[in-house]
């Protein structure tokens, strides 16, 4: 391909509005160009790279064994009526009326649809499982559309969704799909983590997110150097530091006035925080209180607090609701003598605690000493703290190092929230109707492109890695306007390497080498080749990599192959 | 690929809201399915007829040096306000409200955004001629969605627009683009037609058609049995058949009471319809009356009219009209002594007429023998009459003959229409700013797999043609889960083949040999073998194509070689 056929819309400045690099690099490289906000149009450039991810994503699929199809974008609202979603998905669903008044939206996601699918066309257990994928335009109203197609409202996305009989095939289904995403990510050439998260509003208990690794990551991932364990930090567990085991020692009340804060407790008592056991009390979505324990020096992780207490979510209580749902002020709450019938948990950490402090359940006044199963029964525990870099795994297995990273993709097991809500059943093997179990697994197919960038950059522009790159080499002809030579030979290498299958640009503009050279850094296609006047005279062409610091000099007799063969390595 | 895998949805039942042919058996075969009014999910086997037809466009428009881009969807409301259409464009345009109440519409065209980005992106004339395209989902918001994807409301289109500095590079461009869809049609395998056309609401003056063609066809096409000429009925051209000279006789006017309608009047005067010359009143769309003469057996046509008056349309008179803007009752005008500052025309054939009748601008009275600029100055000439069946070519050569299409391209020269509104500018030669001259291209992906089906099927189903065959190869095993003889030997044929790089399908399922014989008519795939028992023992096995009236026997032995044979053929 010649620049004279496939234009180059780069820029020099930077884009005022553009807040990350993958968002300033993208409209500099001429990649994308802004409609409206969060809504971008992929100039040649864009979508040739937009394309290659796409191909992996959906070789992969293939691969894997799922069925490509495509459903409508625009939903009718009755399918989100029945699965509950229509009330509840919030203002990012793009709701829309057509001429007759009926109710639609612009799909963000597709579960409703491909359970409408699958309800009416399988029949029997005998046809399952089955995984249902599609690529395609997705709408997400976002309140504050940025960073360009990183957090636009128009995107493209893979959504894949498998059916299963029992659990059992489910959780193959998506071990299945772990292993493609897996694939997926290293083919695309990038550095990635996969970690445990929260499954949101999504529904469903088990899911994966996947990560592209970058310092500007909107994510914190914790994981290990010992094992393969990775989580998002809203997720991620660790025993913690440990609390030092202690011989029993007498409890005691005392009279510790203005201490509602640990830090001011412990002052007082004169006791390290770990050896607190502080109570926070959350209220959960339908309002019932509960009250949670943890050591003094950790702090509470309401996702896993709202797992814990099986609610959609929590929040911490206000000091009004603490006293009514306790009797006791905050901050002078503990475990011995609260009213029956509350909702109680201790974490692990806090379990293992020893001759520790807590409130007293009267105000200005705390315990010290106390043992659990000694003065109080031991609460159910759970693990309800957060973790944090330079912990300990939970698998006993290394420490914990924080790292930043791009959500790229996410793996549900969905379980039968949308099957049961929407009637979807098969007959098993008794012949009788039973709702199927569902997977979903999405890929941010747009998002990847940007999160490519911010991963591989540096001062000048793009680093392209190979798989992504919208070509290969770039060639430069230095003065191909002004001399023959020039323009023959860089013709001739073009034409042959195109020839033999290689995604190669020619920059055959009549521009100032600085300009080329500018643009060819900005584009950061992975290998360059300089062709000027001087060098040809002594034999001899420019080859730069996009991550070497200098050029090297090559013989242009071979140059062909000799670029063949870096191409290939 | 197997059915054990690749699942098939096939229906017997004819559906019963199904109305046309392509409609019923892409139901039945399980090629797609409808989740509302006007939306379809292309299901598994659907979509891979789909991705033929747009990688064809793709590689053509590549070829013709078009550039892919993507643009969203979704579309700013100020985009087509700046151009017009937000109030014209009418309640197809899907319009809808994001969470801050700002107007957009799904778009079912990006004439304004492409605007949009090139009045951006190019400065100059260097930088022309451009074409930029996409295939892409649209949206058309049609009161009555029918014929399943022939008529849907979400579909696929290829759309390209070019942007050139001169009318005769516009006109290059659109040559250009013409080729190219000469060459996708063919390579589809499809039988089409290109014909003039009518610009309709999108504007411009030169457009083409290009129909699919087949008997269900909502377009009725008059072609040339002697050349190339074809044209959509509402724009073909024919001289029609000549209406004999005569010797010039004295003009004479003549009572002829209720005779309103040309047929009475022609018996009264006992003359034939090809004497009379009769009017036609219109009006403008800005209510600018004219009047216009055609032969008495030929038919006024309406988009002819509005053409040669430079209207946007024009509709026939009220009776009050006619009075009005003439003075005269329907019925009785002529072309001698109309009113001055009419406008009035002439049709080609009815200027050649010779001793003809025609209203005496007074009520019951007609005249008869009149003769063009001897009684009367024969008036501007257009062509304004319906060309039918039978009729010569307009350029001389052959007949032309009716045929019926279905519409699947649309190439127009725009001109300055969107540039001029939307100030899209260059620098030309001399550094003057100038609207960029605009071709559109459009190309109805989704609408083409139901167009070809319409023209390729029979009573038992689909009859691909190769190129959008969704398999090129069906093996049938007869009684699979019986015979291992059987089971090695389809295994094995599939096997082979798929590695061979032939698109086949195995039906390997537990069913009765008739259900696959209907699937395997219904699908439609070009060639078929089945593998059975019996056969086996003979060293035979059955191929027959789908065209053919019965199966032939083909030898075991090196029956992979064979069929590759026949499917290179």
């Amino acid at each position: 391909m010649r620049v004279s056929q496939f234009p180059l819309f780069t820029l020099k400045e930077v884009p005022a509005d553009a807040e990350v690099v993958s968002h300033q690099l993208m409209l500099r490289a001429g990649m994308i160009r802004r409609l409206a906000s969060g809504l971008y149009s992929w100039m040649p450039l864009g979508l040739r790279v937009l394309r290659k991810v796409e191909r992996i994503v959906r070789e992969e699929m293939d691969r894997a064994g799922a069925l490509e199809l495509v459903m409508p974008a625009v939903q009718p609202a009755e399918l989100w009526q029945e699965s509950g979603r229509w009330k509840h998905y919030g203002p990012e669903l793009l709701r829309l009326k057509d001429r007759h008044d009926r109710e639609f939206c612009f799909g963000p996601t597709h579960e409703e649809v491909i359970t409408d699918i699958t309800r009416r066309e399988l029949k029997s257990y005998r046809q399952l499982p089955v995984n249902f994928y599609q690529i395609q335009t997705k709408f997400r109203d976002e309140i504050r559309p940025r960073f360009g197609v990183m957090r636009a409202r128009e995107f493209l996305m893979k959504d894949a969704y498998s059916f299963h009989i029992s659990e059992a095939s489910l959780a193959e289904g998506y071990e299945t799909m772990f292993q493609a995403y897996t694939r997926i990510f290293q083919r695309l050439g990038l550095r990635f983590r996969s970690v445990e998260a929260d499954s949101g509003s999504i529904g469903g208990s088990v899911s994966r997110e996947f990560h592209v690794l970058a310092d500007s990551g909107e994510d914190e991932i914790l994981s290990s150097d010992g094992s393969e364990y990775a989580a998002n930090t809203e997720l991620a567990s660790s025993p913690g530091p440990a609390i030092d085991t202690l011989a029993p020692a007498d409890a005691e009340k005392c009279a510790t006035p203005d201490t509602e804060t640990v830090e001011a407790q412990a002052k007082m008592l004169g006791l390290a925080l770990d050896r607190i056991v502080k109570s926070v009390v959350v209220m959960s979505d339908d309002d019932t209180p509960a009250v949670l324990f943890i050591a003094g020096d950790d702090e509470l992780n309401l996702i896993k607090a709202a797992r814990a207490l099986a609610a959609e979510e929590v929040r911490l209580a206000t000091a009004e609701e603490v006293l009514e749902a306790t009797g006791v002020p905050k901050g002078f709450i503990g475990p011995v003598g609260l009213p029956d019938g509350l909702r109680v948990l201790v974490d692990h950490r806090a379990a293992t605690a020893t001759n520790f402090s807590s409130g007293a359940n009267e105000k200005d006044q705390h315990w010290i000493n106390l043992n659990w199963n000694r003065d109080v029964p031991l609460p159910e525990t759970a693990d309800l703290r957060m973790a944090k870099a330079g912990e300990p795994a939970p698998d006993g297995k290394g420490t914990l190092h924080s790292s930043r990273g791009i959500e790229v993709g996410h793996i549900f097991q969905l379980g039968r929230k949308y099957s049961e809500a929407m009637n979807a059943t098969v007959l098993d093997e008794n012949g009788r109707d039973q709702a199927m179990y569902m997977g979903c697994y999405g890929i941010g197919v747009s998002r990847i492109v940007a999160a490519a960038i911010e991963q591989n950059h540096d001062q000048k522009g793009i680093i392209w890695p190979a798989p992504l790159a919208p070509f290969q080499l770039l060639i430069i002809g230095i003065g191909m306007d002004r001399s023959e030579a020039v323009r023959e030979a860089a013709e001739d290498l073009h034409d042959r390497l195109q020839q033999a299958g290689v995604e190669v640009l020619l920059d055959d503009r009549d521009a100032r080498p600085g300009v080329k050279f500018a643009d060819a850094e900005l584009l950061g296609i992975p290998h360059r080749v300089v062709i000027g006047d001087r060098g040809l005279k002594e034999g001899k062409v420019e080859y730069q990599g996009r991550r070497d610091d200098e050029s090297t000099k090559l013989d242009y007799a071979g140059i062909a192959d000799t670029l063949l063969e870096k191409l290939r390595s």
